[in-house]
């Protein structure tokens, strides 16, 4: 069970509301790599773990994101103080309002739809989506999933940090890009305690291909490197002359059932396209005889409709000039 | 900052596995209406919240979601706990496993993409989007929108308790219902607290249009009750006969600048359609012959294609009849 | 069945156009609170609803909501109707074009994707979503939904009236404003003809949850009020020493069968973490001897590169300095 | 199977960086009608294709989607270069580097989140989603659905090259939007060379409603065109005295069993609003005695909390004047 | 303006329930080709039309499909009745209302979270959203998407037609089916009376690329075809010898100003991948001595956990053998 | 420049077809692991990225999972070869045509919707989104996101391959989950060929957070082990005691000019719930008199409608017992 103390892990110290750099710290509340998408991806886990120890930590953590999305929530909600109270009780002129909308990210929206208060939208004001959350129910799947998500989440606070000039505020940026060092350990120090944590689950993999380098990209720029050359890979250049890798066809095939086969003939004899057609198409009809057009003919079409008939219809009430 | 203990608020006891269930009770793990979604409601309204009661009250109500969050996602994850290890050891033959996904709900992608965790998704594996999460900053909107939300979660906890015989789910089930309850009435409680909670914000509304009921939908069926009728009531049932209610002339209109003006109407003239035309059309090219068509005569299109030609088209390697 | 007048219910009189002040209204066109959404939670419910009256209303009301949808896209309509032109015709020089498409909101996109014409999104592009329609079939519900949604779509409305100064789109949107009002009276109606509406459902909850309030937020700041104190309410301020509520073990448990049981032991022997190991890690592999790094020592990795080959992979084709 | 070559289908010279400009751009990488898109329509199509002739076509003009999104992808990648490495830097001040966040479009989010690599979202950041691929397995859709795609990819890139004046983006805008042109002509040419390939699948439609043209929207404004008169069409005007167009009694029904019936009833009694009932509602309550309310009496809710209580409720810690 | 008249444009009669059937037809209703797509696809295009003609077909035609949205809606809600009654009432025992939800299609969740009425969702559960709708503002690409779409939604309904042997379900279906047909030929008409409709737009294209076909992919099955060959078309096989198109040198580049070019060097020094290193990695340390894996040499990674040990922490008391 | 051979990477033979097995596989084309993620998550960086070696490395491995989405998508086709033609051509009766369509996993819209092709969704039918990517310009959280991304690719084959008895289609996804093996390994090498490739980016983190662990669960079940204990770890367990971390009095503050004081003061007074009102609110009214119910009183709400009023009012037209 949950439990809440009303303080922060963090003191939260705001100098100036400014709600265009509140919409973009956003991506780490609602965004991909945000406190959210942590939570729910250590929680979601944690909750189907059977090895205790790892349960525990994946607890500890996720309950630690929640405290973290509560810190970087409050500080968007500082940030938007000022404006959200503006705005409810319209104490500016409407153009100055409107102004104070257009001042970056995506601001307007946080102020519009949202009140001021902190949006689970990323900086461009996306919806968090479950999509974000990647676990798989193997640890040696989700762990990697973890470290993998803890340096992204790292290295977007790294970047909120450098365009940030409020001492509190990146002074509270810091503490939490440095928690996501620290959980990143955590998550390896888990991962490397399984035995034979590589390649994940129980099937080893084909031997004919799992040193396979295949150098699918060629032309200027073909390079090698540890990661398709030494002892640990075969490498394969000719891609068409190997083509299928398993000796076979190459094709796809299926057997059909006697009606299937029936069936399917018909389909695709009712659906030929004949390759020794020369049909008109749509295309040909509206491709008339204006300027800079691709085709040198009239084939039909519209009928000739002069140009005062046009512009009379398109004066309609709706338009006039100022 | 939140804490947790690893003691559930409620003890869940499940007599034995079925990932089909689990599959349906998801929809309160990552539905639209499920804790996930009542906690993040109330989390961003509470950090966002300046009256301090309603933070504190929005703050314990979000961090028991949580906990609810934590009592459903559990009873999931026991109900997926044998095909879990079933899949993940291939313990069984191949056709059994393939049978034992495909048993109802949409426990097929638990099992395969989620490995038996309880996934963010609701009951037809739709991920959970923070496009349910209504809060808008201002209390007597957020707090009807709790009010509301809370009443569907509890008809949707109903529903699954009418589904279920296992004595331990629908014991912890219909302890997460009650609480809904129990939630529902302190947001009115906090709702009615605040003076002149209606209508939500500062601006009045316009009087000639505040009382008034269109009944725009007509014909056999037309009643009355008091949601048109009574003193609160001015009802309107000659639609057309007071269009636009404002007295204008009900077009929307604009006034564009001299520029504006000449592109308005170059665009307008290049793009008309010519009322008077009579064209022969793509879907005029494409009506063949054939029997059971639209129309009735040849219009061109492609050339006769004879069926043998057509069937020995059809006829690629890829099928063959078993 | 649904018929059309091509008047609209509301005179829209827009001063000049503005396509940046156009992509903030998109909010009450495809926004979550908007008139789409509106328009599709009352007819959703009313093409189910067995209750002729209700049935009624809401038919009643859904058509008046696609009457507004059609009165604020002829709003945002015509605030884009010089940008089309422009854009269309190419009448501008390019940076002329390229700057009025950064003039605020998300306007570059209704420009460039959806060509000037009001598009199905919010005012950061978002699009709708069915997501945002929370009808559930039962009237005690869906109702309440009605009242908050209201609730929302008149805070909206008084948010972009603040904003906007011109006097035309002023007016159009206070009719709009209102109008949220009257039905989410109409809601209320319909509501309180109800008897026995609260709690929603059949089933009652179980009385020693009903009421009782659970202080899972402690530390300064809490705060008593009638949502949690008086004589409708039991508290519990002692979380951890009440855990959990049933008395029971607050464990989360399922019985396996044999094969099952087997499984399940395989796998979690197979995939434990130990707990007494001290792993080499992939961090550890990678935290290298630089400044400001958080390991000391060098732990392997990476050989040593010198900086000069560095740079010189660096300067590929790609860029040069101007 | 695919291979590549390391140039591209066509060379991009960027004069330089611009992030805004950049981000517009990626509405035809990650956009509705991007080259992911037309590559993703025309490749789930090919590989279940049995036409050969239309099979090869698919994936020829898939392979050169592709090839395209490499083209576009490469032109955002050069216009974040300098962006890229000032943030990963940390070379500017933070003001400036901030500053630079919010030059136009959503380059905010391409640099915070993508870090200046190219992102599959449109201009408004909205990520890709295969929604936009509407291939649906029947060549006679598949084909009008492919020719409609490439003719809003032609628009799209003709709306970019008129707001871009760096010649090398233009001169590469200019090769895309063609190649869509060309690609249109070949989807046409295939189209029309099914025979009967209008109306699309086997079921001829019902006679009495294939020439029919319902007048729903009537008023001022009513037109005549080709679409809607000539011999192809019969034309009704009078939709009520019409309804239902079958003759029926224009109501939906349906058969119940004995214990359906029972249950449906029970649930409709149990439900019913009573519309003879004069309720009080949660609105009545809330309409306080404040100025400018829509009520005239203080139906009770909140006690008259004075002023001076709930300006000290307001003065919370949480802000401070500067 | 909108109105309504409660009764259909088509009477709707089913025979009996069923929710599995209802779950399919979905498709239609909040399917991406469902009625909801067309009416608010030729909606925003009517709304924000100029050309008079068009404006009136385009609101004539979304108000039917409105119309039809309301019939398809109707049988569902019908199909429905059922399962609605018994799941409210819950007048079955548990395992039979669970067993009910498990007849086919996504009808588990149309019961529990819809509660039996029609959900803005395609059959798999998937919501509505307006990525479906394709309106781009100019007529010569709306029609022909509309042309696309209309031709889709005849294929969805003739397939549903060929599942279903309910007489009064069917004829409904073949009507609405009929109108698609009957809508399509409308929008055919529209666009041939544009004069020089194809391309679209302005731009006339790069003539040296508007007649190349590129034939990218090659092998066994390549083929000819008016697609690809005859006098429009200028054919190129020689891909890579043909490569960049436009004579250049294939790559991309941008040129950057001195200090990004400093960044631009740092950051990829300080990044690089050493091609000539043999780092140890994350995999080596994982990959154990254990059977089947694919290293054969253990590496380290985690101490050697012995088995009893492994399986006493399995052991947890989640999971009993029953 | 992409280029496309016809012939497969891998041969496709399938005995028989089996759309709801396809259906299933349809995780590996268009699910959140599968062949399209990997492809676009590669090609994002690879057109991104500066370093020679990574570029051609992750354009490589791009273009492989290509011709994966083109293998596994070819085995879906073939699956749904007999499905389709039946459903296109109406060989079978209806209810033999409706039963083929529920025969498991969500392989009813792959017919209905997709008509056979495969559909770039999971098995449950989402859309593939973006979402899926994530990419972020950095190639020490990349690398690491592709390294986690693989391993998680592998183990959903190793499922799918536990599930399939098909020998051909055993083959064919053996080879495919060896092939994430083999590009897990390519990943790793790169990733330490960086040198002090952990923190990633260049800010080091604070040395006071960056070893410390958290212990946010406590109760029962709290362990130790190398995540949390050890010498590069200092763990602390008294969380309230250290509340804040940073020693403030981890509360959030911002300080206003003096009109956003103004405003906020007046927001807040006129929004505040006052803490010693006794309100009645909505719920009070609803709460009925009824058996079962909460309150034990009737405050008003709806008059006592009589039974057989409801019971009449409950039986329209719509429904009739069969």
């Amino acid at each position: 069970m949950f439990m809440h103390n009303k303080r922060l892990q963090y003191t939260v110290r705001v100098s100036e509301p400014n709600p265009a750099l509140g919409s973009l710290l956003l991506e780490q509340f609602g965004g991909p790599d945000g406190e959210l998408a942590a939570a729910m991806r250590y929680f979601t886990q944690g909750i189907a773990e059977e090895d205790a120890g790892r349960k525990d930590m994946l607890l500890d953590i996720a309950t630690e994101e929640l405290s973290h999305l509560e810190v970087i929530g409050s500080i968007v909600a500082m940030l938007n103080k000022g404006a959200k109270g503006s705005l409810s009780e319209a104490s500016l002129e409407e153009a100055d309002l409107y102004m104070s909308l257009n001042a970056g990210g995506d601001s307007h929206t946080q102020s519009i739809l949202y009140g001021g208060g902190p949006a689970l939208t990323n900086s461009s004001g996306v919806p968090w989506t479950a999509a974000y959350v990647d676990s798989r129910g193997d640890p040696t799947c989700d762990l990697r999933s973890n470290i993998a998500a803890e340096s992204r989440a790292k290295i977007i606070y790294e970047r909120l940090i450098n365009i940030t000039d409020d001492p509190g505020i990146k002074d509270a940026l810091g503490f939490l890009m440095t928690r996501e060092v620290a959980h990143q350990k955590s998550f390896e120090k888990a991962l490397y305690s399984i035995q034979d944590n590589f390649p994940p689950g129980k099937l080893p993999g084909l031997s004919a291909y799992a040193n396979l380098y295949v150098n699918t990209s060629q032309g200027e720029g073909d390079t090698t490197g540890p990661w398709n050359s030494g002892e640990q890979w075969e490498r394969m250049d000719d891609i068409e002359g190997n083509l299928p890798l398993d000796g076979g066809d190459g094709l796809a095939s299926v057997q059909l059932g006697e009606q299937e086969m029936k069936d399917y003939t018909a389909m695709t004899a009712r659906l030929a396209s004949d390759p020794d057609a020369s049909p008109t198409t749509g295309a040909d009809l509206g491709a008339g005889p204006g300027a800079g057009k691709l085709s040198d003919e009239d084939q039909g079409g519209a009928s000739d409709m002069d140009e005062a008939k046009a512009m009379a219809r398109a004066q309609t009430p709706e338009v006039e000039e100022r």
